[in-house]
């Protein structure tokens, strides 16, 4: 098998020079690879003019419908890459992680999208379709002609991947998911190791034809003198070794133009055993079955594994025999057999260098489980999970800085809640800690100790252990990422991981221009008052700005005194003028804000069925100007934004604004009401 | 005047190589500064150990009314520093954009982070003071016992700020105040011209004894080997030129530790004349106004100054005399002078660079205003302003590329939308770029096609006019930085800015650990039902967590009638069950969402006065499941959040859950009251 490469819509062979990859159980080639002979400048051209505009003639959510698609797709392929993934030494439950991991990632940026993201073409015609709105107004003005709004739009370059050996699927789609939702085309350059799959995936999408042209490229090997190309529009984002990413983030010409530069690479991840978490609880039984877990899936080659696992010194004996027994258990060898549950290391190259910082991890502290002299014969890079014991960690260095990327960690006792903060501290920044205790006082602690030094903490006790999703998880709709020694980046998050290829702006103008460019109506800006009621118009009749205004009705006292009785609602501003003049809010007593709001919808609503559905919610109610008996309220409706929901129908967000007789704004919310497509 | 460095809680003089600063219009020795000496690695542990620990003793809003404090105390002592002011060559008004500018900058951070961030310890006694809840819940598991929340905490590191000469006040309080917010301690290195004025400041911050100790620290001189002993939880904030940024990034110690690099760098900030305001509009007369101003404000010595001014060819004559008429209108001279209008430069130093620099530039295109071999003789670093004209961009290098840092500016003619946006993209990243348009469509073409290349874009027009703060200031609520040329950086932004100190965190557990964490109670977590109404309860007695069961109540068909009758909302779905039917959200006639909203109130509500004052708001409302005729509704209220908001009152959160007989929640929805401190 050759490996090809993806460049400028071609599938085009290295030309010189290629790698054997050979497979990690047999030692067999299983395919060749190189990527001399690309043009790696004209590939960043690619990308920015044909994969960037193309790209960006869509919005988030057109790109999030695309994304689920494709995930369909490849899903309904994922045998043919089953069969491919044994080569890296994985078993089918390991490559269950790296291929459904993989595409139910692009479901959940998909979904994750389409929440919370906005909607900028729903008619297909909207000129904001690539704005996302970054919180809320920053009024800049007393008069209000004049305010502030971050918005976020796609950088105009290109994403640059460059990715780890360990996950060829998953470590690809992760990164590109958010890529292509914020409408950055993606160059992905997979480890060689396992690239095969990398390799297969981006068949699928390019025969998949649901990507627009230019959205994705592929680099089988080396990535040249590619970073000498890059602008201040392209991201960079790396996974793998520190001294690599310290070479990669060092060059001038990235540094010169301030290119993102977006790194995950060591980490010395820990896991706590609780001072509460005796053997005999729940959590000392799941503190063990996930420190075994983290060791033998994936033969320990994730980045996110608990490489050190503190433990009170009183429960360290115990711990050591738990674990010694869990690991026992486990049967290592060829990943294409059933029985088996830990296969090989990614290859021979990978096992040599477990092997190599086993030696000076060993060296510090003794072996306490495992033979790292088994399997040393034959062509499989098999290991046996080896775990290490320290019970003086505070006076050791090279547990707390030395990764061997493999089935290896190291069991380390501690005395009290200050020291197991500092142990964490140690690692100089992980991606992830876990603790397992069910001491809130304990784990509020360590959250509080260590979390400037973690980019994710799991808590474990027996309420959650269920339903948790484990140490080594990283999640679609959380970050994954960690300072320092673990790179210091941020990947996925939802919504926060596609920010990652957006440039946030800081926007100021009048309402007017504002809505113009955010698609998003807001007070102060034109509207349009139209002649048919907006609820007797469907969805893609309903434009942003289009505002009815209502009547006016007048409150009397003994409305209000209505609404009390039958509310129950009886509280003493609404019905004792001098109770009521005793609170600093109120001059007299005042209607209820849920009169306001009912009476609202009595006089915007129009009653005979329609387009609108049903009011399902509303956001930001803020009662302004208090509404006193004699007082006569008006409603103005206003368009605000929408967004599709299903086949059928979209979610309408309406400005809704409550004023009195002298215009003073009594109350204004966000109404959310779905719309159907179609007239029935 | 022997300017002294304040490290470790002392004030100290440098030991050698006194250097002297002069002023700018008589060329005396005004100062002489040094930093030799100081133990800087020291310096970062003081910060951290006792810097560090003290501020995290209180919470942001503790250290927002310290802030607050700060700034005022600073206010009235605001004349020692507009007279010191004179001798960096700024003239009265220029000097209030850096003094006031910056106590402004401050008020306005404790403002935004008392509306926008937790109020951690309202009664002091908070374990989760410092941590920020960034986004929403994000539900991991079907049961609803596993979940995720990111939070960010402060960094347990220093903010080493490198400030540039042009604002030594502004610069460092626009920096202080977010890392000082996020509480994490600060060490002050102004540029060494105007140096005085940042260690009057920090005079004032340390005799105003508002501060915990270890809050700030000063280095008047060089850094020396400070950035030497950076780790990952520390962050270095630099603003200068792109050569010094490039040399400090490329450190290996900080790019080994990841340690976070805030560059504001050079900016070559354009401003374009719509293609719609030909001479005689409005718009017109704002851009001519507003290059001028941008030219001699502080002798053009701003990091988001106008150095490129884009016009459509056919309005470029025009816009040349215009522009040299309002010029010539300026007066140059001694700042200390009532008539001047324009000030000296910084020095005779930097006098010299823009020089160097105008030479480049004017070798390219032709100066068309200003002379700059005016005040060739004299002490005084004064400079004419000079205005180039450039017919032909596109061809150009130098005008995209190179910043003189003075009264400097091009004029560059363009055909249509298509080059003026290309215009605006060949800064390469810039911090601001502005718009003088009455077009709402060109207008949104310009952001749409260069907000990715800046950090600030500024729409002006007739409308905003009268209010806007303008192109050149940066704004405490909005983001200042910009991509690639102009360092890629980030300050300020309201909570933005206070987020570049702190970490965030991925949380993972059940709704209890996460509850316990945040310091946010959440549907799920544990309550505690209590004997008093929550209503019957002052501020400090209502605890997050402490729970209201309500009895339950039958909704009738009456009701819904009633109800429909009374408010005029007689939508269908309340009043035609056949009509209902055939909704896809009904299985019959439905009660109105303000109905469960008005009876849940009547639930909950203690009537009597007492220290709730009003329902103030809500947020998050969603109707989950409908109610009909034959329901029977009851509430589940829950102290979720507590907030200060003046000396008498602050804000509760409560979460409102409405259920039916089945334990269905009908609705949810944040309940905002206002609870007064003390009983009446």
């Amino acid at each position: 098998m050759l490996l090809e490469n993806y460049a400028e819509g071609k599938w085009v062979a290295g030309t010189s020079g290629l790698r054997d990859l050979r497979d990690s159980v047999t030692g067999k080639v299983v395919a060749q690879t190189s990527s001399a002979g690309l043009d790696f400048g004209s590939m960043l051209e690619h990308a920015r003019m044909v994969g960037g505009a193309n790209l960006r003639n869509y919005g988030f959510h057109d790109r999030a419908y695309m994304l689920k698609a494709l995930a369909s797709y490849m899903m309904a392929r994922k045998e043919e890459l089953y069969e491919l993934s044994y080569s890296t030494g994985a078993t089918r439950s390991d490559s269950w992680i790296d291929i459904e991991g993989g595409f139910m990632t692009l479901f959940a940026v998909s979904g994750k999208a389409r929440r919370e993201m906005p909607d900028g073409s729903p008619d297909g015609s909207s000129a904001s379709k690539n704005v996302f709105v970054d919180g809320g107004l920053e009024p800049l003005s007393r008069g209000g002609t004049f305010m502030g709004q971050h918005i976020a739009m796609p950088l105009q370059g290109a994403a640059v991947h460059i990715n780890a050996y360990n996950f060829p699927v998953w470590g690809a789609l992760e990164k590109f998911g958010p890529a292509f939702i914020a409408g950055v085309p993606t160059i992905i350059k997979p480890a060689s190791d396992g690239s095969y799959l990398t390799e297969a995936i981006v068949r699928m999408m390019v025969e998949s034809d649901i990507l627009p042209k230019g959205a994705v490229q592929l680099i089988c090997g080396s990535t040249g003198d590619l970073l000498d190309y890059v602008t201040c529009q392209d991201v960079i984002s790396f996974t793998g070794s520190a001294s690599t990413a310290q070479v990669l983030r060092s060059k001038p010409n990235i540094i010169g133009n301030s290119t993102r530069f977006i790194a995950e690479q060591d980490s010395l991840n820990g896991c706590v055993l609780g001072l509460d978490a005796a053997p005999g609880t729940a959590e000392f039984d799941l503190f063990i079955k996930e420190v075994a877990s983290e060791i033998s899936v994936k033969a320990g080659q994730k980045c996110t594994a608990i490489r050190r696992a503190m433990v009170p010194h009183k429960f360290m004996d115990a711990a050591v025999k738990a674990l010694s027994e869990r690991l026992a258990t486990i049967s290592i060898g060829n990943p294409r057999e059933k029985s088996t549950r830990m296969g090989a290391l990614a290859g021979m190259g990978q096992r040599a260098d477990v092997l190599e910082k086993l030696g000076v991890l060993s060296a510090e502290n003794p072996i306490v489980i495992g033979n790292a002299d088994k399997f040393t014969k034959g062509n499989g890079a098999y290991l046996e999970p080896i775990v290490m014991r320290c019970d003086n960690p505070l006076e050791k260095t090279n547990v707390h800085s030395v990764e061997a990327f493999g089935p290896v960690s190291t069991l380390m006792g501690y005395v009290d809640t200050e020291e197991a903060v500092t142990l964490l501290q140690k690692g100089g920044g992980s991606l992830v800690a876990s603790v397992f205790s069910y001491n809130g006082g304990f784990t509020r602690d360590l959250v509080m100790g260590a979390s400037a030094f973690h980019g994710r903490m799991l808590i474990s006790d027996r309420t959650s252990a269920s339903e948790s999703t484990g140490h080594g998880s990283p999640l679609p709709n959380l970050v994954h990422g960690g300072p320092g020694r673990a790179g210091g980046g941020e990947e996925m998050g939802g919504v926060r991981g596609v920010m990652h290829y957006m440039q946030r702006t800081a926007i100021q103008g009048s309402p007017s221009v504002i809505a113009n460019i955010t698609g998003e109506w807001i007070p102060g800006a034109q509207a349009r008052k139209t002649k048919t009621h907006p609820f007797r118009r469907i969805y893609k009749d309903l434009h942003i700005g289009d505002q009815l205004h209502t009547k006016s009705r007048k409150v009397t006292l003994n409305d209000i005194e209505l609404f009390a009785n039958s509310t129950g609602d009886t509280f003493y501003a609404h019905m004792n003028a001098e109770a009521a003049k005793a609170n600093p809010f109120f001059e007299d007593r005042v209607a209820h804000g849920y009169l306001l709001l009912s009476w609202a919808a009595g006089l915007f609503v129009s009653p005979d069925p329609g387009p609108v559905l049903a009011n399902t919610g509303l956001n930001n109610l803020a009662f302004m100007t208090p509404v006193y008996a004699g007082d006569e309220i008006k409603v103005q409706l206003t368009v605000k934004r929408k967004k599709r929901r299903t086949e059928d129908y979209g979610e309408v967000g309406w400005d809704v604004e409550i004023t009195n007789q002298n215009d003073d704004v009594c109350a204004r919310y966000e109404l959310l009401t779905m719309v159907a497509f179609e007239d029935t």
